[in-house]
C-alpha cells in the first residue's frame, strides 16, 4: 500500500471540507494511506519541510500536469520513494527559497490561486484519479 | 447587483458540495446573484446553450487565467453584458462544435481534469475571489 503524507498550513475546520476529504480517503482505502500534518503558518511548514527526506511542493510557479501525466509521474515517484511520497501545500507566504531548492519538484495545479482548503480537496481527488487512470478504470472518462 | 447563471451537467447531491456552494453563495450575497441550471447530460446542456444569448464555456482546451487576470476579465464581461453573465460546465462528453463556436470564450481552470462538482466549487470561489480582488480586500493575499 502506498503511503502519502500531506503537509499543509491551516485546519480542516470547515465541515464540508472534512466531509469531502473523508469521501476521497475512503475511496483510497486499501490502496493509499494518507497522513496529514497541519501546521499554523508557512514559517512552521518551511521548518518541517527542511527535515523531510523528499517532498513535492504545490506552488503556482510549478510545473503543470494533465491528470494523465500526473498519474504517470505519481507512479514513478512512488516507485522511486519505496511507495512513500510527501506533498506540501503552502499558505499565503509561500515556500522559502531553501525549501524550494530542496523540493524534488514544484507542481502547479493551476495558474489560478486556490484556497488551501480547495487545494487539499483537488490534491486528494487527483491522487484518486491517478490511481484509477493507472488501473484503466472508467472513473476519469 | 450582478447576475451570474451557471449551467452544468449533474446534481448537487453530495451534502459537502451543497454546503460549500451555500457558503460562497452567502459570501456573494448582495453583490452577485447566482442562478443554477442543472441538466442530466451534455446533449441537454449543448441544446440549452444554443438558446443562450452569451455564455462562457469552462473547458480544458480553453484559455488559462491567473486569479488577477480572471478578475479583470470578469469586470469587463459583466460590464459588456449589462451585469449579466453565463458560465457553462460540461460533463464527460464535452461541448459540441456548434456550442464552442457560439461561446464567447473557452476558459480552462487547469490542464488537470476535475469532477464537475469540484469545478462548480472552484468557479464560485474564483467569482468571489475576483470581486474581492476588484475591491482591493485582503482575501486573496
Amino acid at each position: 500500500m502506498y503511503k502519502v503524507k500531506i503537509l499543509s498550513v491551516g485546519k480542516h475546520k470547515e465541515p464540508w471540507l472534512q466531509e469531502a476529504l473523508d469521501l476521497y480517503t475512503a475511496r483510497l482505502k486499501g490502496q493509499m494511506g494518507l497522513e496529514w500534518t497541519l501546521v499554523k503558518d508557512d514559517a512552521h511548514l518551511n521548518e518541517l519541510l527542511l527535515k523531510e527526506k523528499a517532498f513535492i511542493c504545490l506552488s503556482p510557479e510549478g510545473k503543470q500536469f494533465t491528470s494523465e501525466s500526473f498519474a504517470s509521474f505519481l507512479q514513478e515517484a512512488l516507485l522511486k520513494g519505496g511507495s512513500r511520497l510527501s506533498f506540501a501545500i503552502g499558505g499565503a507566504d509561500g515556500f522559502s527559497k531553501a525549501v524550494k531548492e530542496k523540493a524534488g519538484l514544484l507542481i502547479s495545479l493551476s495558474p489560478l490561486t486556490f484556497t488551501h482548503q480547495i487545494t487539499r480537496l483537488i490534491l486528494l481527488e487527483q491522487l484518486y484519479r491517478a490511481l484509477e487512470i493507472h488501473k484503466g478504470s472508467s472513473y476519469h472518462k
